[in-house]
């Protein structure tokens, strides 16, 4: 018996994605909701039509019994379809910003325009399975995380909350992206020839993904320093993260505390120090790798995390929510992409 | 019922790829059989050890009861191995240029070198599944298609057997492959530094594909007229096909002989002219796409056709003939990839 | 004692390589003639501010005295300028397409809108200095060519003229360039993600660019197939050449025609059979490089022909036309990019 | 009249780019010296031969008067060539490692392998012009700094000379490369298909440029956290350097050290913040572009520096010294690359 559930925003490059995913899901049967045709569908071959299409109205989503509705959409549709959606009985998952902080203040503050559903923003859980499973389980609106924010919380997290880092000398995060993390929209930052051989920062220690890292986290603002990068490659991310330990004398001690905290997850894998992972190791997979270095001489540790921005980072995550929310298997359509 | 296969040269790029789809494939096991430990593995996660590994022998390949070996080698090793992994009872799927071309006069001219099996040569079936489906069903030994060739052989083929292409114009084939057609091992002609926002050009009109092309298309080799390139991309094949046709007045005719000739093939797909594939269309799955042109000032029609070389190019088109070969779906763990 | 001259479109891809190479002119004092600030600049350091602005008006061009204009425009923009340029007693050079077709009826046709200046594309001179020099040296307005009929027009009008090629059997011209001969706008097929990794044909057998060989090379259009790609890269052009000769028995013979054609010809290199030149060969040169094959077996030859799309192909084209228009020599500040 | 100058390795990217600067400076005839034909050389258009080449022998140095000579070599090399040259009369700059630190154990603990030439290496000056150019000036044999540690040390000495910085809180310089920076020998590691749209990190906190960097800037080596990265480009390096101060109130107070620092420098450009350098600022010329953010909460700042890693990391860094010393403007030949 399948699960109805409805995508807004499929032709961007995280909806595209979730299209994929969900093609390979078993238990569940896809919707794809017009709200603009503002973007150019990709040419097919003859007789491919890709899943079922219907404008994005209430009528649809009722008289389709959705269950779950993506958006992939910016975070000012997010908040004009949130409300009419749940309230047609369907349970959200969305993918932007537009849920993901707890407070209407630290949204204006971040995202530099007012909250028009303060309400809604209360009642969403912020969807990072591995800190909010219990939580996820029972939500109506999933605040699917940033990219960035999940690599960082997935690297941080266990170390501060065991009191490993200390906190005092500060964390750097230098995070790196694909430019799939821009979306589709064109611009001249994301022309090839703007980008091809070259690499730049931006957002240097004002990113708007801060907020999702601090608030999770456990860091104060000022003991975060994030500075985000536009790397030459479609997808995947790379944050080093820089800290310094508080007594700490054997590199096995950091990665007891990870395989603490993610000896039952799926999609959290480690390597035996000094491997680190690359790009490639999670590139069209769910999966979140984690290497590490520490160094006596200074009590100074690095950790790499590594995600694939349009899967662990939006879409895969997403679906893993939807998995959730629907008491399916976690991993139910995300374990194809493994590599031999 | 899981039946038994090995790789060996499951280190390149196509042995890689076939580990990679075998992976989930339902109704095989796998095993990887060390030949040489001539190059790295990849760093991988702790506790991922990939499939089961063995070395390679006879005693292997009888123990292990395996029902077919892909031979993912070098010309001159798959030679060494194919004899005797026959004499232990298992079908050989070769994925080199061994017994591809008909003939030891042939191999010779091609691969300026002897062929040492020239009874297996003769006794090996090409093993391109639209055109010798039959044959290959029967086989012990399959020689896989080169890359370049499977697209040229499918784009051609149909429309010379149909006589409709004007062979004594000529047939032009302007081929373009991604790097990884050259294989793992390195040099500096596949350096990153070498490729990187560089083209060029290479084995103009005497490339050894040739034969392969004129052995299967139906043409002779002074009427075809084929050159490779390099793209600086990982992987995917795009074959642009220029020739002049006799009498056609509409395109619609052309694309008629593709569809009588593709009606039932799973892994051909047609585009509406004047839409034609790009690499992104096929990359990573099995796919064989094709778009065209056709113009009445001077009768001329242009086909171009695009493959991912590692999948329908080599290990994809390998996993097809394996399951013609055991009487498996014959699309079993090749249609995951499809993009939404 | 310099000469003043102006650039239009100074932001464009063509235009700024236009500004790169006279900031390296000895001879040469640059304006940048502001026509609409469509564009983003690029960030600079702090006190670099390049060369003198000023709007692009008669009063300006008139006051700056400027000897000639260089138009980096889209045709219809230098539709509008190049006359009033003209006027004000200014040479004109036009990048674009706007003055290359002879005549109104063959611009209407390739591309699809009425010329608004008949007069002039008539008196317009074809900036192609290898065949049109002493045309060039007299005219008021230069059509400086496009990217694909430079190299087409170098490759094959001098075998042509030989009476070498076998006209009947058709030529074939497979043409690959890098994404900057698309412009600086904004597009989704020129975005990072759609373009990396990926390779795709456009404009099969009906590119505009055809009208400006067939006009230039002595072909009739029923005999040349050209076709476009797209190639990952940033810059550069490569075309790969097929036609049949009549009655050539060497190789030397097709070389030793390009000898007699080229040899006091400053930009333009052969290369020794079989080497054929790569992108990197010209790449950030205003060279044209040849390099050929011939093979008996049905009399066939291969031309591979590269230029720098942004130089040969445009500015650099350019200023050779500019050196030739105020009577420099033809090498001033374009022999400066070439590698050790 | 011109200077005699020699380079050995010239087939590597370092010395194919110390080729290419040299060709356009007006004071220096260059000779390729012949060490090793380890590698290929490329191909070369009909007639183009490039500079003379001779043996690497006493002989050729003597006989052709060379009174510099650039060693593009390997450490283990430069330290079996320099000893003769210098006997021979000429000064020697080493772009490699060989004479970078200061004393035998230093060399010892980084590169693993014992110093052949304790006298040299105490001898040696190292060719940071910007700090040691009265030194530079009179030296026989100049140690030319490696691409990390030129970036990190023009972005962090003045700094840090300043006091601005707080040292006990730790600086962190996330660096990445492009490929070129492993040189041109072909390894899996630099291969295109490894690299290309995948990102990575290596020698995390033990990279042996970490030792140019601590001796040069002023740090204890506990106080400074590095990690290389791989870009999947060809050239440039960019930096983000993190750290905090004591006591800053506005972000002109750090741009005033590096006025005062930098005031005369011809290679040194500063950014207006917020505007940071991308690698496109600076690929193919000899300057190094500085850009920074300081947020007073927390007392956080990251600089972001960039360079050409072939041109101010190697070749035109010690084109620059060897200007000074032979006596030559500083600039000659090294500001042909700037864009417009």
């Amino acid at each position: 018996m399948a699960h109805r559930v409805g995508i807004v925003g499929f032709r961007g490059y995280s909806g595209a994605e979730l299209v994929r995913i969900l093609a390979r899901h078993r238990q569940v049967r896809l919707l794809l909701l017009e709200h603009r045709a503002d973007s150019q569908d990709r040419v097919r071959p003859r007789g491919d039509r890709g899943p079922d299409r219907a404008p994005c109205t209430p009528e649809t989503v009722k008289q389709a019994q959705l269950e779950v509705v993506f958006l992939a959409t910016p975070p000012e549709v997010s908040m004009d379809l949130a409300p009419w959606i749940l309230d047609c009985g369907a349970k959200v998952i969305d993918l932007s910003g537009a849920f993901r902080l707890g407070t209407a203040e630290n949204y204006r503050r971040w995202y530099h325009e007012e909250h028009t559903q303060p309400a809604l923003l209360a009642e969403a859980v912020y969807g990072l399975p591995e800190f909010y499973r219990e939580k996820i389980r029972g939500a109506r609106l999933v605040a699917n995380p940033g990219c960035y924010p999940t690599a960082a919380n997935l690297a941080l997290r266990p170390l501060i909350q065991a009191g490993l880092v200390d906190r005092r000398a500060g964390v750097v995060c230098d995070a790196k992206s694909g430019v799939s993390g821009a979306g589709r929209k064109p611009s001249l930052k994301t022309s090839f020839c703007e980008v091809t051989e070259n690499f730049s920062a931006y957002s240097l220690l004002d990113h708007r993904h801060v907020a999702e890292v601090v608030q999770n986290a456990g860091l104060e603002e000022s003991e975060f320093s994030f500075t985000a990068h536009l790397l030459p490659a479609d997808r995947g991310i790379l944050e080093t993260i820089y800290f310094r330990t508080q007594g700490t004398s054997r590199v096995e001690e950091i990665l007891s505390i990870y395989e603490a905290a993610y000896a039952t997850e799926p999609f959290i894998r480690l390597y035996e120090p000094p491997h680190t992972p690359d790009l490639r190791a999670v590139q069209r997979t769910n999966f979140c790798d984690l290497g590490l270095k520490w160094d006596p001489n200074g009590a100074r540790g690095v950790v790499v995390v590594v995600i694939d921005n349009l899967v662990k980072g939006a879409a895969g995550q997403a679906v893993q929510n939807m998995n959730i929310l629907l008491g399916l298997a976690e991993e139910e359509a995300l374990l194809e992409g493994i590599r031999g």
